[in-house]
């Protein structure tokens, strides 16, 4: 049963990418009273709405802004939980230049502020996704001038997030394993 | 001095409004490396987008969503803070209807969580802000049919945040004198 659930998964998944694990996993764990986290709305700035007949509000001038922050915050366990999630199609390594340097900035603010601060990585290409340490990462940039992070440090220093079925992305076990 | 920068503070602000206030007291406590709370981004769905000139990408046709959440979420000394924050121009009660269910639901399950969660809410007119818990919300309703909080109980059972210059608006006062 569980190899058929998986594998209708695996199928009917294709092509859904990791936000869309990531919003089915934050979902199963509000529904199932584990843990309350979301991810933030598109930041944008509203130039010019209309009033189509007087029904709703069309935004019709506005653009994307920077976030100040990453795309994912919340709770588990009374901890304060924050991340932010990219895939690469690359097979060998990850951009650095796909992060924001006041991302990182931030991620290492909530660190200091007592609160878990990681990355959600997949690899598309080999299917498999990361969770990796603010701390770790820092590490890397620290002691590397590379501007990307081959697919081998994430191997040996990251934790792997094996897909599943529910929760398809269970990145709080790792949290769970690691952190507390 | 103090009174000073407060009188002056207090003209200059004229018409600024909770909103500014909860901004630049926000920046204030990052800056000085006290908290780490942000207002989300207002929630829109994009329908439509154009790139003049290739230079970027112009939102052409989008419309307001419902958030799932509250407008302020971070962390403080570790703690997870979650709060939603309103102002009303009535003199005598805060209008219920003002908050969205499934808002009061968030705080709710966040503070099942344990996390600390709570109201913002401000008499314009008095121009006197208050902090509310949620629990003492939910007995409010409980105990109640009234579809408005009069401003009274915000007098006995909320707690006063007072105007100030920097920050203009220290909540974490209270939720240091009260939660911790």
């Amino acid at each position: 049963m569980r190899n058929f659930a998986r594998k209708k998964n695996h199928y009917a998944n294709r092509g859904m990418g990791l936000e869309e694990d990531l919003e089915q996993t934050n979902q199963y764990y509000l529904e199932h009273d584990i843990a309350v986290i979301y991810k933030k709305p598109t930041a944008v700035t509203i130039k010019n709405v209309t009033y189509p007949e007087k029904k709703y509000t069309k935004i019709t001038d506005g653009y994307f802004t920077k976030s100040s922050t990453t795309d994912y915050n919340g709770i588990y366990r009374g901890w304060y939980i924050d991340f932010e999630a990219k895939e690469t199609k690359n097979k060998t390594s990850f951009a650095l230049s796909m992060l924001q340097n006041h991302q990182l900035q931030h991620l290492q603010n909530i660190k200091k502020h007592n609160g878990i601060a990681f990355l959600i990585i997949r690899f598309t290409f080999w299917d498999r996704t990361f969770l990796l340490d603010i701390e770790k990462l820092n590490t890397f940039t620290k002691n590397n001038k590379r501007k990307s992070i081959p697919f081998s440090f994430f191997e040996e220093e990251a934790w792997e997030i094996k897909n599943g079925y529910q929760p398809r992305l269970d990145y709080l076990k790792i949290i769970e394993q690691h952190y507390l």
